[in-house]
């Protein structure tokens, strides 16, 4: 690091996409929204950082883009954090129940002991009442029709007007904000302010734009990642749904799998199988195990021949 | 630090008075609980570790009562660090929603998605009904009378009852947990893992147990104070009540009329605090600082007479 | 959760085949080692821990090992972070300075202000001394011959004993012990307790006992992997072997390959590399592309054909 | 929150003052410096980020420095973490070994297992070697006198010499750089970009411009804060100066003994200090005790007389 000392003024590093919509709200479900309050960094950002650590060793990856995707590539978190993005999100409570689970992040979250509570609760069409889904225990699959989500719909109005009736006399009789609240509905919205860096909006992003994550939180997710953060940091965004969003994991017995089955090998392949207890069959049918149907899962979408 | 490869086989830490009570909850609220699950260390592990830090230098201060006094008045955080502890919790989802704000924990919670919402939700008694407070506009006092506080109590138990109804009527009919819960009350209980180490958690009862935090959570904080971490890390306990709950901070400002009112300059004061914009007057009367009134009310608790 | 006040006194968890080296070093380099002091919980907690979430619903996945298995899988990391260990390391500071930079963890470390610093400075063995690597910017590769590595050794007696008689005489004048230290060599001992969740721990893991880290710190994970962690919670061990170090993971673009390569459309194959950007020729040569390069060596692996 | 989804745009809130000077170099030690990389925020959001939180409940103390100073003094600290700052900073290894035990920042170092060291030690001059102090096991105090301390640099410089020698040579032999680097001195230079959030450098502030901080870090926080923080939020930065730097915390105990002290019930405090323990005597003589060695320097900065 030669001219440690001859540093040139610096200008903030800006990104023209992202100042052109801050402050403006991209709206989510039916009463809720997102947008960018502030942020500081951006692709360059990363790039600038790697090369503190690599000093001049970096010439060799040094063109942007294919330092970005191996940064990301092969997990080097930090350069990614040394990007920070300030969103404003309104949001149904049960909805933010989930999203406050990730820690790495700084929130201030509208208070209802302090203030009232936002009067509006989020409500679903008749149209967009899901059922239970029976593979997965803890998702959704398929809608009701209208006819039966028409009196679902009904049902939730009189149950929102009626609570937050029952909130506002407390408040009127003068019962204590933080207690009046303690009836009202999960799908009450709030809203925060809720600032992350980069790397840890993406690990967010992936873990909430995933299929199994529940619809709501779904689409919050899906609005910051494709308005937000593709605007933000396009290089990154671009290597993150390379190498992470649409990428797949292979375990050490599935990599073995997998190698003989690309060489043609299916009677090795199965006898593997076996011995590693995928195969059990009782009263002459192959028996569920999770961990070979989701081999077979990715052995389909492989488009490779299954041979069991 | 001789012999630092003579290393003796090591017994696990155990304090009797904590493994006593495993497993069993503490009630809290009308429906909740706390239980202590599992622990790592004591007070013993404090002064341990600290003695990590200071090698053979540690001799001086090498009572243990002494160094844990030592380690917590200076906030030498990192020993108190070394103990962690696992409770079962069992809580409105109201009150979780403040105290999952605490973020360096780790936390397993029950999910509504996966299993059918805990069929429980938090009940106030007719005298249980908590005022707006005027000087707190976060915080509540008082109590409604009783007659008041019935008709309020009705109202609870009917928006109870209809909310869980629906909810049943969803679950029924098909609707996927994660959606059909949308609309159960904040009071709705819950429950989770939540382990900590004692130094977060004593920052956790420092402000949960403090006047101003919401009663409910103040009773959670309470019995883990009182019931819990006393048994545990008693010494610690006891620096803890000494250094934290029960001590004062005093500004910089706050300093300097202190030492000149308990040298009885009285005249001198009140010209600081003219100067320092605390003694201003509207239609001759005082008008209100916040800064002049906390610093009053301290003075008034250390019985020392203000001069203005 | 029926029966939820109903809880019968618990035991505290003891893993016997931790308990049973509770306390013993394990060495490492020439003169660093590893020790567990305490820990809390087992795969016993992990189980533990997701049946608070799933309530109920857990049945279908309850076999424990399917479980641990299922969670480490799918990233639902919250169980692992419910065990924790705390270890006592002596290892160089050089080594400590990548170690320390896993933040999600707690330590006290000896302290060189307090105390005198520790007398030992890792030693190189003649046969020990490591070539720069030319592939890997970061890395070694290959020894040098015992004789090169005999100089070298005898340069690095020369270097520690300077240094030491330099920091004696330091201390013996009478400077200040944060002063003193200021030139001891990186390779100085230090000693730390260091205390993490098991979450933390395989993450921690699955980076430091990767090939590319440095050989000193790997030594350090593999004896926390192999005697450590596998004597602790085996099973959560073996998953972790299964889905995390052995495992690889393919991008979007290269499961587009491998599906073709499976199918033995080497044609079509070389196409879409064309077009992603990954044969380019400069006077007939291929040159070189790192991505392409990474998955020619996952090919290789898999004993698939490269098209190209 | 009425009108919620008639945002307008906003501009980023940018701190000419801080602009002014971004990437400018502040020199610390010998050959150290810190510069402002970027930040996100400012005193105006902090009191943005509150009235979040607050709603429309905020009139009442509307006014910004009120707000700030309140919500500082009251430890609501996470509207301070809505402001962020990335530093570039050039510092000795071992100052750096105390800086990175702050967990709470983004860190990006330079990397001596990528590129060549750094070539560059921290020098001591003559007058600048340190005596240990005598009271203070971990500190030190007062100057050896420039003849001493002349022979003192002349160590330095020779065992700088002879490590960078030696750590040329090994390079030269191509010896790997992870390896080479083992024997530098710990005073060697590093440089790394920091981010960090405003609470948190706040903390790291009042922790390490400290008296009782080793010198060498204590000029970097003094520069940051009074060069950078000052600033960036001036508003933050007088009450943190007020409420933080150079406040006073009294615990229990010392509370009694003060308003008996302030009241002239001199004998009674003389009682109390009694039974706490903290007048024992040996052969007629005081024993030292830490906790009234502690209170009485209290009172002796407020100029309150000491009753035995």
């Amino acid at each position: 690091m030669e001219n440690e000392n001859k540093f040139e003024k610096l200008e903030p590093i800006r990104v023209k996409a992202l100042d052109d919509i801050l402050g403006i709200p991209f709206k989510v479900l039916d009463d809720g929204f997102v947008r960018v309050v502030d942020y500081l960094g951006s692709d360059q950002s990363i790039v600038q950082a790697a090369r503190v650590s690599y000093g001049k060793g970096t010439k060799q990856i040094s063109q942007d883009r294919g330092l970005i995707r191996y940064l990301l590539r092969h997990r080097h978190t930090t350069p990614f954090e040394m990007c920070e993005i300030k969103l404003h999100i309104r949001i149904p409570m049960d909805a933010w129940r989930q999203w406050i689970r990730h820690r790495t992040a700084n929130v201030n979250e509208y208070s209802t002991r302090y203030s009232l509570a936002i009067e509006s609760a989020q409500t679903t069409n008749p149209d967009q009442w899901r059922m239970q889904s029976t593979d997965n225990k803890q998702g959704s699959s398929g809608f009701f029709d209208s006819e039966i989500g028409s009196e679902m719909t009904a049902d939730e109005k009189f149950i929102h007007d009626k609570t937050r009736e029952i909130y506002n006399k407390r408040v009127a009789q003068g019962v204590a904000r933080e207690q009046a609240r303690k009836d009202l509905p999960l799908s009450t919205y709030t809203e925060a302010y809720w600032k992350i860096d980069l790397h840890n909006l993406l690990h967010f992003l992936e873990l909430r734009m995933e299929k199994n994550a529940q619809l709501e939180i779904r689409e919050y997710a899906s609005t910051i990642g494709n308005e937000i953060v593709k605007r933000w940091a396009p290089i990154a965004w671009e290597a993150f749904e390379e190498y992470a969003l649409n990428s797949k994991e292979f375990s050490r017995f599935e990599l073995e799998l997998l190698s003989l089955l690309a060489n043609g090998k299916f009677e090795e392949a199965k006898s593997s199988a076996i011995n590693y207890g995928w195969l059990n069959y009782k009263n002459d049918e192959l028996t569920f195990n999770m961990e070979r149907w989701e081999f077979e899962n990715k052995m389909n979408d492989l488009k490779i021949q299954i041979p069991w």
